[in-house]
């Protein structure tokens, strides 16, 4: 807002984050690859969007709850994986287990988390493993079975990172300063350089078969921005397709998820979930997000910087989420997510 | 204008309301819901368009003047509903009746008001009473029958506010502040939290066509964007549809009524009126709004801006308007708003 | 540029005025009615426009000499009316009509000029008179008489101005700081108030055949945007149409030169001559306005900026438009100005 | 970046060179034609683009060399011409030509370099002649014939100076201020003035047949914009066309580069090869232009900035380039710049 008034609780988080975190902590969470066009522009390009709203609709019940690959969501808001909880509060993965579980919600654990799996799991949250491959898939498979033993009910598959983008400003003076035990803590092997364990940059569609078969778990796949890539991936078994960028943090002027989703949403939605992340920082954006058909939206950094305050503090996250949302919804005419779509108009496009 | 020369008298007023006004009052009108972006573009989105004048057209005489609804009108702009007048200034409605009275112009009236509806009926003034609707009907049928009988013209039914948006630094403390007397004194029980008075979630085309029953009187519905919707409305009996987006008060991210005007106007515009309001602030907004093919033009802010000062601030406001209307009209060659139509590019658009 | 190196010389002209010019001349002349919106993106409107130049051209010798009706101009660019000269520089009109003179160009002459057409004619200058036509006819004729006596060669006819647009800032206390003898000097009768003396309301097409006859002068007119206006005054007698918005003076939000002339020169350019200004500020501006296909191009405010210094800075504005219209043109691959038409891509189209 | 984290080694060369060099020659590079307008617009017209990447493609063994005409590259990296090497640094071309060789580069001298060609033929580097043919023809052939002796293995005919577009700020005063010995120093004769040796401003097809016979070369012709050029060189013999607009340095408002590029590899791809310049700063930018379907991308601030810390740093540039776009083919899933063609959207293209 131009004119000082008070600005949104949920607005004011990051803010909060750049005061209480180490500065090197907030620019790694904050910052994109490269010159961080992509990762500063993610949040705009959602609210680029406007709305038509309708009227003379009776939005006296509306339904936010829904699920994902059948694990029912209170509303369709939950939780990337991110690295480094640790870092953000002391409680880590656990508070953001906690949270989420008391909102409903559903956590997807990075696998280079800083907390046990089987700690998480004991938290009684819906969550689900975020993989990454090793060029020798055999050592990734032992933190892929941990998970599956600790409760985990879907992988997530990340495609996006056959190499991590250059983020400036991030060397191995920064990964050292990171105390031990906060991160990769579910690997048994903690040595770095072991020959093959470096990401694996061959990932074909045959992964996404191989990892269903072993975990017995529905594969999400998380990177996708083109529709083609969408549909080969459906058809090597991925039950979902989760529209993302990385958080601007991989290959830097890289289209924006709010671009991008409505191809994939086209391409496979009638056949897969379609979930999308990426520059969600308000109910409204959620809002915009299932707009363009998406089953469900994630947040990264927002649950980061309500991490800085603790478990109550994600909570609130989710309720401020989900009561926006809700607003959103009402004042649209939308009694379900699916009846947003097509509200939505591009700016610039002839709306009507 | 980008280098220090003047600015006209009706630009002025924001800042002298600024100046003038309590900080949370004049924060309370000028912001918008959420961030405010739909509120601070609505303005611009008047600008953004761009005139074609014509010449060698007779514009000695031109012709202002029109009829809503079967009330004559000087010029096609009139007052819009907003509460908190006597706030703005002691006289509130009663100066803002008076004004519009001699100006030739028409008042509608908040049902939210803080002047009793017979009080502004002596003053002459043309007027109508916007209504919303409770969820228990009943209880909002009071105050439309006081305002029937007190003269109201016509009645407004307000479609867009099946919830209050939310605005940032506006919560309990605002209204507590706000003097016993100077709102909703239309209505018999002013006691909060009576069962089924808050505001109706289920409206539906039913409660149009039951409050032109129980009037007797025209009903225009205010707030819809959607030309379907107004097709809706029309077919429920509207008698006029008003474009607008409550200033940016409801849902943020809303389209503005300069981009959604023309869709409704192509929709209805055969077998209704149709008005616009949001973001006008000068005559050559009022021209860009008529060049849309709308009857009349509403103002709100505008008219709070002026009522700072008092009943003659208003009335310098209505002149000011219809001076400035005048001359874009003499220089775009257009001798009736009707002429405008046409003459308008918005901006990026192929002109020619 | 942004990086602190020089301008040119033409770049500079106007912070040099805005030095020595009494502050409330120099605003009159650089602003526009309303908020000078289109006053301020009249240049910026041509300097979006980007060249594909051609190349393997042999540019040894170009053509920059060119005719318009029938009068010889050593290149494309003429000065367009403009009042006040003499307070610009105390030469005023004579001033600028030597340099023009020495420069091989054209001035076209204000009605309202503050020095008698005789002495501007005595000066050698190929030169045109503006009017405007007054509600009462007969109460113009004196004046183009005059002109038509003292050499002018054809007759501008100002089609823009029913009334005369609202500047900000700009009322009767300017007027009457305006020193006598300096404006109007060509009526006979200064008094102000004459009945029938008013801009006329209700030009019409017969105004510019009945001009024709009286004064046996090719007719231009000026202040034309409209491609369908274009065809009604060319059928109407026009000798040529004049492309313009009055330099933002008129009606603001008026599209910019730069984007109307295509159409109009599209609906004429076969049967008449086609002019255009507004906004032209260096060679290049020339070049981007030559490339829409008109025959020649006008200058004011930049006229007056150069005016400040005198008659020999008014010869360095032609020699230095000249010059860099010259390079322009070479680099550009053009031989002459119709060559340089299809070079132009507005910012925003396909390209090629 | 907007949040005060590190930019990228390439990134902070113009800012040191900003530091270390004499103003007025850090001027005289950075600048370009006129307003600057179109050197300004250079690189940000590659960074608009945005890319969709692919997943799920074996990215392992990424194919970064290529050839030009003929010559073995080990990135589609090369140097484009440009003067005052030894104002930059003491070692000039020399140091550029050894970093260039020991990258496995190539270099492209200019005719007017100020290091004599056989000093840069014995560094062992790969290199072309930049040339600009004279008027009288005769005077400019020693110097083509010159650098054939020296190794030359093909002649650049530049074909957008046939004058040299003004830059603001740079005068006589600049040139005399250039040390003698560090400019033109492969010219027999430097005197100036001498008859017939201005550039040639009737450059035709025939000049590049006649230069191809002369030198046994293939001929590429530099500053080539629009695609029917593109065609009459190829036509006449050029075995390669670079589309440059010479860094915004002759015609100001010229197309960007990488707005004209797609024009030209369409018209001509088949049949020739394709490079571009322009705004070149990292190699996402190289990514960007492959991206578009030249064969090879050509520096020429960029190398000039590097130099200013010596060979080494033309080195570590040369490195730097290779390594970001290694990188963005790997996140983009391109095995080799071919398949980054169609991976690239224009900004406000719709993407997918
Ligand atoms: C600090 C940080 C660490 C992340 N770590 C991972 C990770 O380990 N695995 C993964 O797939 N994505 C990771 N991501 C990407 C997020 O899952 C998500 O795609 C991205 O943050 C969404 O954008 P947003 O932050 O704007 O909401 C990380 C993001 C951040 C900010
Ligand atoms: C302070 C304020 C109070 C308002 N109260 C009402 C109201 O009671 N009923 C209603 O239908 N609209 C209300 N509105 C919306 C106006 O009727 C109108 O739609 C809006 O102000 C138009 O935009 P503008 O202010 O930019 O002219 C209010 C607006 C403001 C600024
Ligand atoms: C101070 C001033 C006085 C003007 N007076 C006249 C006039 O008397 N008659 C007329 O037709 N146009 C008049 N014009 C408009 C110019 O002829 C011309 O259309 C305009 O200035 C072109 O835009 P530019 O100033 O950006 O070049 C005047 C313009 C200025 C700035
Ligand atoms: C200082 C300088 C000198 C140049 N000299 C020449 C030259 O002698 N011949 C030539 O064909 N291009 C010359 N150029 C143009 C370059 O070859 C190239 O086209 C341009 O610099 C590419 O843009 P960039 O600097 O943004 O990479 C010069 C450029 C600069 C900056």
């Amino acid at each position: 807002m131009t004119h000082g008034v008070g600005t949104s609780w949920l607005a004011g988080l990051e803010s909060v984050a750049r005061d209480v975190l180490p500065t090197s902590v907030f620019d790694y969470i904050r910052q994109g690859a490269g010159q961080s066009l992509s990762a500063d522009e993610a949040n705009a390009a959602w609210s680029r969007s406007r709305f038509i709203p309708r009227v003379l609709r009776d939005v006296s019940d509306i339904e936010l709850a829904t699920t994902v690959l059948g694990a029912p969501l209170a509303s369709p808001v939950a939780v990337a994986p991110t690295t480094l909880q640790r870092l953000v509060h002391p409680e880590g993965e656990l508070a953001m287990a906690r949270a989420c579980a008391s909102a409903g919600s559903l956590m997807v654990v990075s696998s280079n988390a800083g907390t046990p799996f089987r700690e998480i799991g004991a938290t009684g949250v819906q969550w689900w493993l975020q993989a990454y491959l090793t060029r020798d898939r055999s050592l990734s498979e032992p933190v892929v079975d941990a998970a599956v033993d600790a409760g985990a009910r879907a992988i997530v598959l990340t495609l996006d990172t056959p190499t991590v983008g250059t983020k400036n400003g991030i060397g191995p003076d920064f990964w050292e300063a990171v105390p031990p035990g906060t991160l990769r803590v579910n690997f048994a092997d903690q040595r770095p350089g072991i020959t093959g364990a470096e990401k694996a940059t061959d990932l074909g569609p045959d992964d996404i078969a191989r990892l269903g078969e072993r975990t017995g778990l529905p594969i999400v796949v998380k990177g996708v921005l083109h529709p083609a890539d969408a549909v080969r991936c459906v058809e090597a078994g991925a039950a979902a397709v989760w529209v993302s960028n990385h958080g601007g943090r991989q290959l830097d002027r890289v289209v924006s998820t709010a671009d991008a989703v409505s191809g994939v949403v086209e391409a496979v939605g009638e056949t897969a979930e379609v979930y999308v992340d990426g520059g969600i920082r308000s109910g409204l954006d959620v809002f915009a997000a299932l707009a363009t058909g998406v089953r469900c939206v994630f947040v990264g950094r927002l649950g980061l910087w309500a991490l800085v305050a603790g478990e109550s503090s994600v909570a609130r996250m989710h309720e401020e989420l989900r009561t926006e949302l809700g607003e959103s919804m009402r004042l649209a005419g939308a009694r379900t997510p699916t009846e947003a779509v097509s509200m939505l108009v591009r700016n610039g496009e002839k709306g009507l």
